[in-house]
C-alpha cells in the first residue's frame, strides 16, 4: 500500500543516506499505480459525501441483498435498494431495523441523516397511473439526496386540461421529471411550457406497437421541444439521481 | 364475354327449343367465372363514380407516365398523379393541356368536372414546415374528391399556443388530417381536443433516432387519445383519400 | 376558482366603485389561466355527451378498478372497462349491479341510456377465430356509442370465397373494421372491394416472423388499397371508437 | 342458392313461355355473385381431393378443437391438427376414436384413406435434436398427403461429416426440407450439394442474438446456394405441405 | 492429383510386387482427401448438366465480368449474368458476340443450346409494374433452364378483378412465382386459389414503413395460405431457379 | 383580441352602468380562449428572455432561411441557425451583415447582446475528431445562451490516459456534454468520474453494426454510471441547450 | 466401411491376381465418399485430443441428458454439460458418480484426466455480479481444456478504480474474457489497457433499452479499442472455449 | 511533468535537508495524478513496441490525413492508414515518399522496420470476390504486425469443394480470419473443420434481407461451431489486428 507511512519511510532512508537518490527514484517509478489511483479516487469519493449508496436489487438473492445492505449501511448514512419486493424488505429489515419500504417505488430506504427540510425545485409528472412505480423510484431517489419532490400524477396530454391545471406548479420547478409510457408525448408538451430542464423517462407501459417502451423512448429522443433529455426505459432511479444533481 | 346479348341468345335458343334445358344448364354452369366477376366489379366501379383515377408516379419513367395519364384521362374526368417533379408535369401537359401542377404536393391534377364548391369539413394540420409536401398531397387528393380543405400548417405542440390559436377551426372539422415528423406528437394532442376522427400521418422528417419516420409512426400508433388512426409514413395521398371517404 | 360568482362579485365592485377599472383589469389579467382552461374544456366535454367513459383495465388492481368504475358511473350513463377478466367483473358488479360482462371482448359494460335501436353502418370482420377478442372489443365499443354492429368473423383471404360470400353485406357498410393477425392481408383485399373507410386492426395472433403483430401491422400500413387506416396492434377499442366517430 | 335445380327451373319457364327472354336475362344478371363464386370454388375444392383438412391448434380451446375436428372428419378422410398437446389428443380421441397422436410433432392425425405406400422423394433434415418437433410436423404433414418421408436428424454442419455420411440419400431426394435453428447454416450447405429444391425452415432454437429464429431466418433468406426457399420460423406444417405439393 | 492414372500406377506396383500391400494401404490412407472430394463433386457437377452458369453481376467491375463471362462461356453452353447494365452488356458482347441483353431483367444471356420448345408450367405474376425487373430476372432464369414462362404482370389484389381475369391460366401452372412489393399481399391470395407451389418474391418497391421490402417479406413469411415459400427481397434469380427445379 | 384596452372598455361600461353585471359576466365567459392562452404564453415567452431564437436549417431552402432569419433578427438579439452550409451563410449575411458562421458547428450566429464574459461550468468532450461538428453545435448553442464552454476533444476511452490528462478540468464542470460515436463508451466512463450531470450525445460516426448511431445511443441509455441523460443521435443543439438550462 | 482391412483385402486380390488393376481402380473410384470423409474427420478428431466433449443442456430432457452424458463419458475423459440445473446434475450423477456440479456456471463437469496444474494466461472479468454465471461458464470451460483461470469479478467501469486495482494482473494475461451486460463498456476500456486479445461477452443483464443484451452486443462490436472480438449474448461457453484455443 | 528529473530534484532536496520528509510527503501526495498515469501508460506503450500506428482514414480530409500521417511517421516505424482512396495516397506520399498503397485493401502503409520474414500461422479466407477488400484490410494489418498471411479467397460454401481443396492449408493455421457477406456461413463450416480460433468478419456484401451485413453478423454470432469470435461488419482492420495478437 502506497501511503504516507510508506512514503515517509522511503524518504527518511534518503534523508539519512540509507538509499541513494537514484535508488529512491527507481523505487518510486515502480510505485504501485493502482494504489495511487485508489487514493485519488477515495478523495473523489469524498466529493460525493451526502449521496446515498445505491443497490440495484433486481436479480439479486435475498442473501446477497442482506449482505450488501449491511456492509453499505456500516459506512453510509443513506442506503437505497431499488427494484425489490416486500420479502426483500423483510429480510433487510431483520438486519437494518431502521430500513423503510416504499411499496409504490419498490424501494428500501435507510436514511440516518439528520432530518432537515428538502430542497425544493423538483417536480415529477406521470402520464398515467401505471407509470407511478417508475415515478416513485425517481422521487424517493431525489428525496434521499436531500430534495423535496412535488408529485403530479396522471396528467397525460390526451386530456390536456389535467396538465394545464398544474401549470403554475410545473413552471415553478428547477427541473421536471416527466414519466410516460404509451405514446410518450408528455415530455414534449411539458418541454414547450417550461424553461427548465426536462428529464424524460419512457416506461414499458403499453401494448402492441409500444414494444415495451421503445415507442415512448423514440418519441422522447425526437422531442421537438428543446431542453429534453432521456434516460433508459423504466429508468426511474437514474432520472431521480439526475434531477438531484441538477437541483444541487 | 358474358353479357346480355350472349345470355339473350342462349335463352332464345331454349325458348325456341334449339337446345334443351339440360344443355343450357351445362353451358351456364361453365360460364366464364372471370367474366361474371368482371361484370360485377364493373358495377362496383360505377359506385366509385366521381372518384379520381390515381397514378403513383414515383419510379415511373416519363414515357410511362404520359401513356398512363393519357389513357386514364380518356375515360375519367379527374386524374391525380402523385410524387412527380416539374419535368413530369411538362411531359404530361404536352398531351393533357388542362393538367395543373401543385408544386408543394408534387402532384399533377386533371379536373374536368363541373366546378362546384367543395364540401367543407376537412382540416389538414402540420407540425412543421417540412411536413407541408405530405400535407399538400393529402389536401389536393381530398379536394379532387370534391372537398374543401382547410390548411393549418406549422402548429407543432412544442409551441402549443400556435395550435390553440386555431382551436375553434379545428374543432369545427368533420375529420382532421394531422401530419407530423420528428416526435409525431401532434395527432395525440389534437385527438384529445376534438370529437371527430383524426387521421395521423407520420413523415420522414427528422434525424437520428427518428429512423426516417419510425419514431412518429410508433408515437401515433400508441396514441393515448382515442379516435386516431394512422397511415403509412409520408402517406399523404392515402390520408387525403380516407378523409374524402369519411367526409362524404 | 374562476366562476360566475367570482366574476359577478368583481364586476359589482366595479359597478359600485369599490375598485377602479384599473384595479379590476389587473385582477383579471392575473386570472387563473387553468380555471379558464378548465371551464373551456368542460364545455368541450359536453360536446362528448353520449360517449362512454372508458377505463383501460389492463394492469389495474381490482381495488383501483372498483373505485374508478364507481366514480365514473356516478356521473355517466355509459361506462366501458376494457381488458378485464371475470374476477374483475365480479368485483365491479358488487358495486355496480347493472354491469354486464362480454367475455369474448373481455369488457365490462354499464349502459343506463334509454334503449333505442343502434345506428347501422358498421361491419366488423376478422381473418380468423383467434382474432375475435380484438374484434369484439371493437364491436362493443361501437355499440356502446349507439351503433348497431354487424359481425362477420373468420373470413380470411386464404379461402377467399368465405369473404366473397358476404360481399354485399360488407359493401353496404359505412365503415369497415377489418381485424387480422398472421399476414394481415384481409384489409387490403376488403379495401379493394368497398368504397367506405376501412379501419385495419393488426392482432398479435401468429408465430415466428409474425413478431407479435408487427407483420400484419406493416402489411396494413403498406396497403395498396386506398382508404385503409391502421390502429395499434390488438387495438380493438380504438378501432371501435373510431368507427363510432365515422358512423355518427 | 344458385344451383342446377334453380337454373333448370328458370330455363324451363323460358322454354314453356312462362317468362320472356328479357325477364330471364334480368333475373340472371342479378344472379347472386357470391353463389356463383361459391360454386366455382367448390369445383376448385374438388381439385384438392386427397388433401388433408388442417386445423391450426395453437390457441384454440379443447371445446373448439373437438367441435372443429368432428365437423371436418365428417366430410374428409384425412384431418391434421397441429400444435396440440396430449390433453387435446385425449379430448379429440373421445369423439374420433381413430385419431392418432404424434408426440414429437405435437400433431393429431386422422387418416381413413386406404393405405398404400407413400410416394418417395422427400427428405427431412435437422441441424440439431431440438429442431425435431418442427421437422416432425413437416414430416407428418407430407406423409398425410401420401408421401414417404426420409428423416435424417442432427446433421448440423458444425460436424460436417455427419451430414456427408448421408450424402447419397440426400442427393436422391426430389425435395429436401432442411430444418435448423442457431445459425441456420444447414440449408446453404445442403443447397450446394443437391440439384433439387430445398425448403429451409428456421427454428426458434437458440439464445442471445438468435432472436427467436431471426438469425437463421436471415441466414436462409440470404443463402448463397440457389434453389433454397424459406418458410416462417418454426413453420413445419407449411414446409411439409409445400414438399408434398412439389413431390406430387 | 488422385486420378485413375495415379491409382493404376499404384495398383500395378502392388501387382508386380514393387510395393507391399501394407505400403499401398499406407499410401492410400493418406490419399489426398480434397482430391477425392473434388472428383466426387465433379461427378455431382455433371448432374447439373444443362443448368446455366450464373454470375452475380452486381458490384463486379467490367473487367471482372468480361473475364469471368469468357471463362464460363468456354465450357458451358448457357451463361447468365444478373444485375448488369447496358455498359456491361457492351463489354461482354465484345468478347461473346452471341450474348443477348434483357433490359427489363437487367441480365446478359448466352444460350448456345439447341433450341427446343421450353417446358410449360411456370407462371410469373407481379403486383405492380415496378416489380417487373425482379419478375423478369426470375423469368429469364427459368427460361434459360429450359422452361416456357407465362408472364402475367400488374395483377395486384387492390383491384382483385385483374387477378381473377387470369385465374384459369394461373390455376394451370405447375409452379407460380408471385412477385410483389408494397404490402406483399399477392402470394397469399394466389396461394388460396391454386394447388401448386407458390414462390413468393418480396420486392423493395414501396416507401415509408415498407422498409425496403421488409413489409412484404414479413407478409409472405406469415402467409395464411399453405404452399407458399419465400426467397430474399428482390431475389428474382433465386425464385426463377427454384421454379426451374420444381418444374423439371 | 383580449387585451387591457378591451377589458378596460368593458369594465368602464359596467362602471358607468352601460351594461349590467350579468351582461358583463356573459361576455367574459365567452372570452376567446385562445387569446387568453396567447397572452399567457406571451408572458411565458418573456420568461425566456435572453434565449436565442433557433432555426433548424436542415431541409430549408436558402429563400426560406433568409426570410425566417430576417424576421427573427427583427425582434431578437440572438439568432442561431443550425445545420447550414457556407452558401446559406452567404445568403443570410446579405440581409444580416452581423451574422457569423461557425464552420465546424455548421451554424450561423447573430449575437447583438452586450458582450459580457460567459458563465463558466460547461465542458464539452468528444471521443474522436469526427464527433467535433456535433460537439461544436452544442458548444455554440450554450455560448449563445451566455455560457463559457470548455472544449476537450478526442479523448476517447480506447486511450484512456488522454481522458485522464484532463480529469481535473472535467471534474470542475457543473455539467458535462459527452459526445461520442462508435461504441459510445465515453459518457459512462466520465459519469463514473464526476459528480455533475452528464449529457450524452450519440453521433452517427461509425460503420457496420453502428447503425448510424444506434449502437452508441443504446450504450448511453444503458449507462451503468448514474447521472447520465441522453439526447437524440447527432443532437448537438439540444445537448447544448440543455447544458445551458442546467448551468443557469 | 472403408478401412484398412477392406483396403488390404482389395490390394491382396490385386497382388495375387484375383482381380485386375482395372477392376481395382473401378472399385476404388466408387469408394464410398462418406467413409473416406469419416476416416479423415476421425483423424481430425484426434487432433482435438484433450478437448472436452460438450453438451448444450438447455432444452434437453433429463432422460436425453443422461443418455448423451453416459455415451460421451464412455469414450472421453472430459465431459462438459452446460446450462443445466441441480436436478439435471442429480440425474447425471446417478450414472456418472464422478460428475461435479458448478452451480454458478450451471454446468456439470466430468474430468478424469490426470490432474496437472493448468496453463496460466486466461483472465475472466465481469462488469457486475449478475454477469457471474456467464463468466463462470467461460471459466470452467477453459479450465476443463487445461487452463488455470484468474477470475476478477464486479469491476465495471462506472467505478473505474475497481478495474484499475487489478491492472497488473489483467496486463499479465495472454487472453482476457470480458463479460458485461448493461452498457457493455468493460471490454473497450480493458482493450485500451492491454496488448492481448480481448474476448467480449455481452450478457442479457439489464432492462429497458438493453433489449436482452443487444445494447452491450452493439457496444462491443463497435469497440474503439483494437483487439476485441465478440461472441453471442450470454455465450460463456464459446468465450471460454476460444480463450482455451488462444492460450494453447 | 512528473519525471525522473523532477523526482531526483525532490529527493535530492530531502537528502541535503532542503526540505523535510513531511514536506516531501505532502508534495508527493499532491503529485499530479494525470502525469503519473501518463508515465504509466507510456511504459505501457512501450509494451506495444513493434505495433503499427493506425489511422482510421474514413471521413478525414486530405489535410488531416497528411498532418496525422506525418506526425505518426515521425516517431513510429510503421504507419497504417485504412479506408482511403488513391487521392489520399497521393497526398500522403508527397510528405512520406516511402508510403505504399494497397489498392484492394484501400490502405496506405509505411513500414521502415528491418525486413524479416513474417511469422506464419494466419490464414485469411473469403466467401466471395466482393469480400476481398475487407479481407485485404485484415491481411495487410496482420502483415504490418510482422506476420506472413496466407490468402485463400472465394471459397464460399455454396460450392463446398472449393473450400475443401484448401483444407490442409487451413488446418495448418494458428488462427483463421473468415470473411463473408451474404449468408455468412463460411466461419461456421470452417470452425467445424479446424482446431484453432476463427475470427469471423461479416461484410456488407449482399442485398435485400441482408440488411448491409446484419444477416451474416447474426449467422456468425450464432455459430454452432465453437471457437468462433466475431468483429464488426466490414471490420477487416480489427480482425487482422486480433489475428496478429493471437499469432504472437
Amino acid at each position: 500500500m502506497v501511503n504516507e507511512r510508506w512514503l515517509s519511510g522511503l524518504l527518511k532512508k534518503v534523508q539519512v543516506g540509507d538509499i541513494s537518490v537514484t535508488e529512491a527514484v527507481a523505487e518510486l517509478s515502480v510505485l504501485p499505480y493502482e494504489d495511487l489511483m485508489h487514493a485519488k479516487l477515495d478523495h473523489h469519493r469524498s466529493l460525493r459525501t451526502g449521496f446515498p449508496e445505491v443497490i440495484f436489487g433486481q436479480g439479486k438473492t435475498l442473501a446477497q441483498l442482506v449482505v450488501i445492505a449491511e456492509r453499505m449501511a456500516a459506512h453510509s448514512q443513506k442506503v437505497l435498494i431499488t427494484r425489490v419486493d416486500a420479502a426483500a424488505y423483510k429480510a433487510v429489515k431483520a438486519v437494518l431495523p431502521d430500513a423503510r419500504y416504499n411499496e409504490a417505488a419498490r424501494a428500501i430506504i435507510v436514511d440516518r441523516a439528520a432530518k432537515k427540510k428538502g430542497k425544493a425545485g423538483i417536480v415529477v409528472l406521470t402520464g398515467g397511473t401505471a407509470d407511478i412505480p417508475v415515478a416513485e423510484e425517481a422521487a424517493v431517489t431525489a428525496e434521499l439526496m436531500g430534495n423535496e419532490v412535488q408529485r403530479i400524477f396522471d396528467v397525460g396530454v390526451a386530456g390536456i386540461h389535467r396538465l394545464f391545471n398544474h401549470l403554475e406548479q410545473i413552471r415553478g420547478a428547477k427541473v421536471v421529471v416527466a414519466v410516460a409510457g404509451m405514446d410518450g408525448v408528455l415530455p414534449t408538451v411539458v418541454g414547450g411550457l417550461v424553461t427548465c430542464p426536462v428529464i424524460a423517462v419512457p416506461t414499458s407501459v403499453g401494448y402492441g406497437a409500444n414494444f415495451k417502451g421503445v415507442a415512448p423512448l423514440l418519441t422522447m429522443l425526437n422531442s421537438c421541444a428543446p431542453g429534453v433529455a432521456v434516460v433508459n426505459i423504466d429508468g426511474g432511479f437514474n432520472a431521480g439521481y439526475l434531477a438531484g444533481l441538477i437541483n444541487r
